[in-house]
């Protein structure tokens, strides 16, 4: 854990500079509206350690991928979210000195993320190094006071805006803006030290520029554009590979105010033909410019009201809870806005590079049920829609691994639905991603009765998966039982098993499920069904019956004697223990333990029995609930930033209310607090969704059932009250939980 | 299968010049003499495809590891065999026109491997391109006859020699050559492009030149000295980095043959202090000039006649058998003569890169049993010494992966003791490896009687192993037995299983084998033994009680009612079928299934439960043998070169003729007619033993019981007769089989 922000109910705050936490500050304090978004880098040059990152949604490159050993089946490429051109670069001298803060004394310095108003500022004064000001003062240095602002917008996608200001506190001179726009960027993680991008073309004329780059092999175009505003500048311009800069200096008078603006505008070929990107760029930077920064700065504003009008969570008598809660909700929705279904919810939103591609189960498991109950159900249902657009791949990602006949296997990570990782283990048997894909549908039909969905795209998913479960199961003639071999659960730190019990029981669930919507769509779209059945050559009566038979005859691994599902046929033989029994020098054990050692230890890393009673805790009575909480909640680690949520929310239901609020506690706070040493990576942006479902289906008790919402709420002792907004069916219910229920 | 290769008892012959075969032939016709070795690459350039390969036993390079997917205990370098000095170069000018025959016609090429003599020769006309004779010659081009002749010496391990002839058929002119020492190669298989040698020293004299190289981290040296004869030469020289070269330009008259000589010396770090190689080197070179090429071939003939006096074996009326078994004895005594106890038998011997680290348990599984019967029981020893050397490394090893109290986990890849391999399944979980160690020791002391070694050697490393198993083996409660779960066995279609039977058995085989050194050593040796005991701070009543424990309630998995071992728990679920079935497209299966396939199939990559057989049979009656054999073979898809051997022979056991054919044919040629389309890569060295077994432990029957030699032939029907020579207790003895019996 390391703490050193201030905690405030809206605020994020960072108080002095300290190098050491300037790239964990870059993630925390990001920016982004959706389409695109960066890391808090500082605007003018800093010469210490720094993740520069500017990234555009849908904008990926698939790089070669790294492998020490080769599998049949391993995808070529990994497609990676790119660090793009760095627009918020604005180089200044004072006097001739370059304004770095990795070399210049600084003093009070704050940096304050304002959640509601989804603006980033940053204040501080800087003491110059080179000249003093003279005897008659004493040896001072001359010292500036430097405050800057910027967003970017929410009201309009296209724009950005800096305002960056200069005080000369106790001497007068000169200063100078070089702002500039620099598409020659590199990621870091990438697997050849290639850069991912190539110049297309640049102008710059005064305080005005453009850059147009474009990825290699995937040809994606990016076009920004940089509209710069100094009272009587001078523009000097100049360019260089992938550069461009505008360059002027203006007198700064001792206690006179400066200010800079940079209007920016950013467009991509995923939203104008490339012929027309640069010009729609220097269009946006101009239509912010003309807005002036406060008009632009309110718009803003307003559209953060009335996401927060619906989407906030109220946490009374916690207040770290409370920032907790809000800077989980405010990430979210700088990551994902819900208005282009070829997006989707990277696991790092615009924070860092790692995990890559932009797609993982998360969305499904985790995101969905947030987004349906804080937005319009368009929203959602367009997550929905991205994976139904990318059936045919996962069609295709199937025939890869041999199946047949239009079964579909979804990519463990994806961008554009072709798979990317390649770690056997996970690429090829934590297929239980397939079954989160499925449920989402099922989610969304119950939260929003929009069967309509069904007979337009949501059978044709659940088809490609029912049929991909019903060739992955085979009989087992010495159990006679359908058994499913060789896969990896949620709970990664078993590999390549036997019958886990949550892959056998969402799989027959898929099958089930896709017979049921079948029956509907027959009855209510028939031809609709009738024109899928053609397209999609299903043979109903064989391919029903082998489901229905699978159904009665799935073999399921118990614990004798006990209500306890099994994760997997050998769990058994491991050594049962608490992980309280694991001395604290040796946790997280993905650190400290070899990984042969991890996968035959009972030691779980995430809700994996556990993930399946929560999405299907109403096919059980809270007894199985019990036990099997009682079981496995001792030995998982959580060693994932997604399984707390899972656990407080089942332990909300068992009124185990410690262990609820000690999980709640364990992701609310993981990036703001740091608890795993890794936010200057970026932060765990879908897990994020896991705290919000901790508190409205936990404590909130939330449950849709028929439709219908129920609400079983449980105060928390460290709470004095909470209270929050869903949407559903169109009207805004609000809960407000106090200390009387 | 690729057969381009003319069949003959001692020669291995390719007629005719190929640029499509010639990867191949150059691993085909490589050359060495157990301290270094080269392809057969061309002495003159040559632009067509090649791989320059020229190696140097014990000389390594930790290249840094290449992983898609970072698992904590992988380790950070892999020690790879090193492409070295390519000394064979002599750049050959026929009047100012480059020798190069992937530019020239070329007729009357033949190429000949001489096992008997270990000498590799080529011969060809060349027909040059760019002078004509001129019209009075009708247009016809210049001819030059050429005649190569190389070998390294087998009598004198720093030596080499090549004899290049030219003889101009139909004009005269003149001719340049231009021999070289060039140390500035690269391995093809550098994970990051790496060059791992530096230049130290270098100088050229005459036709006398020496060259210096060093490599990175390990610091190994290398000096190569060339001394060159060309009658009638006057010498240029010229440098370049890590190179020398010396030209000299003679007149060739027609019909007049040319001869110049190369002598190489070649020493190394390894023998020498880095202070004197050069001279070591230049002195090698000179006295090979010295001794003169005749007299230095006659010499190493001889070496190779005493080698085939023991060695050879031979097979009447199947010619293509013959030359196989010729071929791969040639090649294991190339590889390595046991004179070394640093060095050890790579995968690939002098051949290729692939596979890099020099030590597989290939050796004492399979190699160990050839040179056992083959050579002095001193060489045999030395391979065990090998690992003894080891034991600390194998500690540190185990502990790395959490084991405590000097277990030891000798390593899947290596070269000095450390692992080298990152692949989770294997590196941590194929440790089986270790079991075949300690039977390597058993199988020597067998065989050899030399219970000294045990308390010499023996039992420490049979005691490290003992109690890597004691720790790695756990109570099941479920069970109520000892399992061993999370290993990959010698079947490595099978990843982290549970209970693969042949590492339980050979596990608790370990241990109880270690109890009874451990008896012997009290009883004959009580000092050593003491010694022992408090330098591995042994403590007999609790360990020894462990070992037994286990060795009592071990858990092997069965299947009922029959005598079949299971590969592992969950092997009958399966959907078990014959390999016959798999359309011959889809083989080999490695190819063309993706992994997760392969894994929950029931096809067999090697013998598994087999290998276990075959190492224990005297453990079993034959009906155990007959059921497990009639289970296994049709399952077993033979995908790696080491597995036939041991169906081979089981199958002669059971009187399984046709199929014992069969399975001998499967490796017995495997490189010359190159059945997997990868000769071009390198030789399968280490599984050419398993040929040897097939012959003298299969067909010849040949066991060892209670130290005691027994036959008990079978000839199969293709042969009219076979013979073979075993050396057991210093007495040689002839084994003569026809169809008499």
């Amino acid at each position: 854990m390391i703490k050193y922000l201030k905690t405030d109910p809206w605020l994020v705050i960072e108080e002095g500079f300290e190098a050491k936490h300037h790239r964990s500050s870059e993630s925390i304090f990001s920016l982004g509206n959706g389409t695109f978004g960066q890391r808090a880098c500082h605007e003018e040059k800093y010469s210490g350690p720094t993740l520069q990152g500017s990234y555009v949604a849908g904008v990926y490159y698939p790089d070669k991928t790294r492998v020490g050993w080769w599998k049949n089946g391993y995808p070529e490429y990994f497609a990676k979210v790119l660090n793009s051109t760095n627009w918020t670069g604005i180089d200044i001298q004072i006097d001739g000195e370059e304004l770095d803060l990795a070399k210049l004394e600084v003093s009070e310095f704050r940096r304050v993320l304002n959640m509601k108003e989804g603006t980033l500022t940053r204040s501080f004064v800087v003491h110059l190094n080179e000249s003093m000001i003279g005897f008659r003062d004493g040896g001072r240095s001359k010292q500036m006071k430097v405050e800057v602002t910027r967003f970017i917008s929410m009201a309009d996608y296209e724009t950005a805006a800096i305002r960056y200001s200069l005080t000369p506190l106790n001497f007068s001179g000169e200063v100078t803006f070089s702002p500039y726009l620099d598409g020659d960027v590199k990621n870091h993680d990438s697997n050849y030290d290639e850069k991912f991008w190539i110049e297309v073309s640049k102008s710059v004329q005064e305080g005005e520029g453009v850059l147009v780059t474009r990825t290699k092999k995937t040809d994606f175009e990016l076009a920004v554009a940089m509209n710069c505003v100094l009272e009587g500048a001078r523009w000097q311009t100049s360019m260089d590979y992938s550069l461009v800069r505008s360059t002027a200096t203006v007198k700064a008078d001792k206690g006179k105010e400066i200010v800079f603006y940079k209007y920016i505008g950013l467009v991509s070929s995923l939203n104008y033909s490339p012929g027309v990107c640069a010009e729609s760029a220097v269009k946006a930077a101009k239509r912010a410019k003309e807005n002036g920064f406060e008009k632009m700065h309110a718009a803003h504003i307003a559209k953060w009201a009335s996401i927060w009008d619906l989407a906030d969570i109220r946490i009374d008598g916690d207040a770290e809870a409370q920032q907790g809660i809000r800077f989980n909700i405010f990430h979210l929705n700088q990551t994902y806005t819900g208005e282009d279904a070829r997006l989707n919810i990277g696991p790092k939103g615009f924070t860092g590079e790692k995990y890559g591609g932009s797609t993982y189960w998360d969305t499904e498991a985790y995101c969905i049920p947030f987004y349906m109950a804080t937005k319009d159900a368009q929203v959602a249902r367009q997550l929905l829609v991205y994976r139904y657009n990318q059936l045919g791949k996962a069609i295709e990602n199937a025939e890869k691994l041999g199946f047949e006949n239009g079964a579909a296997l979804y990519p463990m990570v994806t961008m554009n639905g072709e798979e990317c990782h390649n770690e056997w283990e996970i690429t090829f048997e934590e297929i239980h991603r397939n079954g989160a894909i499925a449920y989402a549908i099922y989610n969304y039909i119950t939260y929003t009765g929009d069967k309509e969905y069904l007979a337009q795209y949501g059978w044709d998913v659940l088809l490609g998966i029912a049929r991909f479960w019903s060739q992955r199961i085979h009989w087992s003639e010495d159990k006679q039982k359908y058994v499913m071999l060789g896969v990896t659960g949620p709970n990664e730190y078993e590999n390549n098993v036997n019958n886990n019990w949550y892959t056998n029981y969402i799989a027959v669930w898929c099958m089930k499920y896709c017979g049921e919507v079948l029956e509907y769509i027959k009855k209510n779209h028939p031809s609709a069904y009738a024109e899928k059945a053609a397209k999609y050559h299903f043979e109903e009566e064989k391919e029903v019956a082998r489901w229905k038979d699978i159904e009665a005859k799935m073999y399921y691994p118990t614990k004798e004697g006990t209500k306890i599902f099994l994760q997997q046929d050998g769990f058994l033989d491991k050594e049962l223990r608490s992980a309280a029994s694991l001395p604290s020098n040796q946790r997280p054990i993905n650190q400290h333990w070899s990984w042969d050692r991890i996968l035959r230890s009972c030691f779980i890393k995430q809700a994996d029995v556990l993930q399946g009673l929560y999405f299907f805790e109403e096919h059980f009575d809270k007894q199985v609930l019990k036990e099997n909480f009682d079981f496995y909640e001792p030995m998982t680690v959580h060693e994932s930033s997604l399984s707390p949520c899972v656990h407080s929310i089942l332990a909300c239901s068992l009124g185990y209310d410690e262990k609820a609020y000690e999980m709640y506690l364990r992701t609310a706070r993981l990036d703001l607090d740091d608890y795993n040493h890794e936010a200057h990576e970026g932060l765990h942006i879908t897990s994020r969704a896991g705290t919000w479902m901790s508190v409205v289906q936990g404590f909130g008790g939330m449950r849709v059932y028929d439709g219908k919402l129920q609400f079983n709420a449980r105060l928390p002792k460290q709470w004095k009250g909470f209270a929050f907004n869903i949407l559903h069916n169109g009207k805004r219910v609000h809960v407000e939980v106090d200390a009387n229920g």
